[in-house]
Formats: structure tokens, sequence, C-alpha cells
């Protein structure tokens, strides 16, 4: 079994070497990951640069491969260029803050695990529900069962398993909860400065608002202590609104076509 | 009616000039785009620097700002901060390319529409679907007949409407067709070449592949001479996939958790 890990807060991350921990002895991993942090970049991809990587070393041992690009690129450009063969699985992760809600679509962590399915590689996001003080003893053995479970029952075509970990201690959680993006939104306010030379600037800061709260939410599984398993795809159709739509079928030429 | 226009190309694209065109009588128009190209950057956002914005002057008039952020920090800034108040309507383009298939996930031009419909402004992403020589009257006449319909029907909840545009004149268009995300993938390849000082840089390379040809798809459309019209989400869960994991609730604690 072949896993190639990624990440987004990059290859020097305690995030990506608690992952490597947690599987080493499971498979023959492969690090591909950004050289430096890539968060919140969404499914971003490098189409007018080239993508440079490196081989980082760790305790004298080859670590893995630091690319200049995004952890889309990565995910491309290990599985394009520089493993051996195809992964079997990849794992992004484990992120420094939940990728819950509506952050999952700002996040590179999920991205990578995105680009994954896309080229049609089961993957799996890993997010510990903290920015600071993790456990990563709790991710660690949960990404370990959620291999296992990934290796005997596959996932559904097109779908990822987007994991977020509460961050206690393992057995202090309550369980496993399988959920759906929580409806929420970033209240951003942006504060105005002006530069030494008279131009404005802004600092935006926001504060998460949900705004539903019902138990099958990967938000509020983690508010409960319970590890949430979101599958998630890369379909954007929204089909139940497609019907609002059938009678602009007459825009341009004047009368509905086919 | 207060309208914001905003694209991934870059301010000084014709392709907002065309946008701006186009429905510069219908409404109050205002314009907050990147100050140079951020094309593929896909929904990230910018959170650990400041946001610069610079008026731009056209014909020494006031033409919009110029932000040295992605698509979406351009919608969240205007929104929050440059606008004298809250847009009705943000319209993202013209983008010199299609959206459609699997490209939405990477495009910017989409991106600044979805973060409008987060928040809870409808939105809507034209795209040509050509490279070069763009037909830009296409482009114009047909947003400003969705522009008309949106006024008159609005948009449903959370959805915003990625219209692609055939590259033909607009008296050869076919008509319009309510389209879904066609499922396709891009076939990379990565030409490795190296450095003058020996180390490894990649050239991506891909190619657009169609996984299917329904009538119903976004790229279907377009090759047959249709306005493409999809509405889009931000959703992410992929629900038909959610029973597959109903037994893996007994993880962690080693029985089925509520």
């Amino acid at each position: 079994m072949r896993i190639l890990l990624c990440n987004d807060d990059g290859i020097h991350a305690p995030g990506i070497a608690a992952l490597y921990d947690a599987v080493r002895d499971m498979a023959e991993v492969h690090i591909v990951a950004p050289e430096a942090e890539r968060s919140a970049v969404g499914h971003a991809i490098t189409i007018y640069n080239p993508l440079k990587s490196k081989k980082i070393y760790k305790d004298g041992a080859f670590y893995g491969y630091a690319v200049d690009g995004t952890p889309a690129d990565c995910v491309k450009l290990a599985v394009s260029a520089l493993l051996p063969g195809p992964p079997d699985f990849i794992i992004s992760g484990v992120n420094l803050g939940p990728n819950a809600g509506i952050s999952v679509i700002y996040s590179g962590t999920v991205s990578a695990a995105t680009e994954g399915i896309i080229l049609g590689i089961p993957s799996m996001a890993v997010s510990m529900n903290t920015f600071k003080d993790p456990i990563w003893d709790t991710a660690k053995k949960v990404t370990r069962e959620m291999l296992k479970r990934l290796t005997e029952d596959g996932l559904p075509q097109d779908t990822l398993l987007n994991v977020n970990v509460p961050n206690i201690p393992f057995e202090d959680l309550k369980g496993t909860r399988v959920t759906r993006m929580g409806k929420s939104r970033y209240i951003e306010t942006f504060e105005r400065r002006t530069d030494p030379r008279g131009n404005a600037y802004y600092w935006m800061d926001g504060e998460l608002a949900l705004l539903e709260d019902p138990a099958d939410t990967d938000l509020k599984a983690l508010e409960d202590g319970y590890v949430s398993l979101s599958p998630l795809g890369f379909d954007l159709t929204r089909h139940t609104a497609l019907p609002h739509f059938e009678k602009w079928r007459d825009a341009v030429v004047g009368e509905p076509s086919q």
C-alpha cells in the first residue's frame, strides 16, 4: 500500500509529522507538501509558473519533497512526476484548525484531498479543532482508525472523507458522527489603516457565525466532542435550483430552446 | 440598483471593461478587481497580509479599485469597506476562457460570485468560451439579458448563476440551456527541466478530458453553440454518500454513537 501525505501548513509543520508517525508502519509513505504555509488558498493551482521541488531531509534521512506551490499543485506533481507510481490513498493534514462549515471552501487541506479524488485516488483530509496546543496523539489514533476503515470499505466514487477531530484526549472522545457541511459564514471586519505614504490598506478579521445548529453538521459534532466525518465532492451544481431557471430558456433567441 | 463588478483577469482586463459597458446604463456600477491577473486561484483568500487598494483612473475619470488580493478578497473588501453600501448584484467576468466542467473549482471568476452568495448577494459569473479573439459584443448582450432576468426573477437562496457564452456572433447563438457542471478532468503532464544550478523544476501542461457528454452539461451546451446557465452553490457535502459511512459510526469508541 502506497500513501501520499500532503497538507497546507507546509512540509515542516508538526501536523504532517503527526500523520507520518500515525501511518508509517501501515504503508509505503511519501510526503509532498508546500515548502511554506499555504492556508486559505482554496483550490488554487499554479499555471503560469513552473513548480520547483526540493528534497527535504530530517535527522539525516530523506523525509519528502517541498514544492513551491499550492496543496493541489503538490498532489498533481506528486502523482504525475515525483512518486514511483500512483498512491492508493492520499491523506492531507493534520491541519491546525478545523475545516468545517464554510471554512471548507477556503481550505487548502481539503483541496489536496479534492485534487486526489479528481485524479481518482481515495482521499481523506484530517483537521484538529484547535489553533493552539493540539493533542496530536488524538489525531494520530483517529487517522489510523480511519485509514483501516478506508482500506476495508473504500470510498464512494468522487467522494473524499473530511475528518475533523476535537482537541481532547482520545479516551474522552464521545464517538463518531457522519455529518454534512454546516451552514455558517464569516462576519468580516476590515480595519482601515494608512501607510507612511498615505496609501490605504486593510486588515481583515473575521468571526465564524453559525447559521444553523443541528446535530448532523460538522460544526455541531465538534462542539459536542465527536469526531466528524463528512463525505465531500466537487460537483458545485445546485441541482435543486435547476427548475428556477427553466423559463430562462427563452433568453437570447426569444423562444425556449431545446 | 447598485452593482459590483469583479473578475480574476485583473482590473485592466478587457473583459471587465466589456461588463462595465454592458451594464453601466442599467445601474450604479462599481468596479473592485485584482490589480493583476489571478486566474486559477480557486477560492483563495488573504488572511496573513493586509489588503491594499488603489484608485484606478481611465481617461481622467475614476474607474474602480485595484486590490492586491484574490477575487474573493475583492468582493469581501468591496462589500465591507469600499462601496457606499451593499450591492444588489455582483457580476464577475467577463472571463477569457470557459469556466465549465471541472474548471469551475479552480476558477477565480466563479469564486468572486461564490463569495457574493456567501454574503447573501445575488451573483453571476460570465465567461467566454475562448482564450483568444473574444467577441465581447456577444458577452455584453448576454450579460444585459441575464441581468434583466435576475432583476425580474431573482435567484434561489445560496445559488449563483454561472454563465458561459459561445464565442460566436450574438445572432448565431442557438439559444440558452440550463445545465449542470459537466464531469471532466485535466490530464496533466509535467515536463521536468533542470535549472543552471542543477535544481529540478516542472512545467505543468494539461488537456481537458470530457468524462461524459450529455446535453444537460455546461461543456456540451457550449460545444453545441448554446449559452450555458448553471446554478452553482457552495455546499460540497456529497449527500448521496452519507449512507456509505453509517457503519463507521462505531469507530473511535467501538459502538455506534448517536
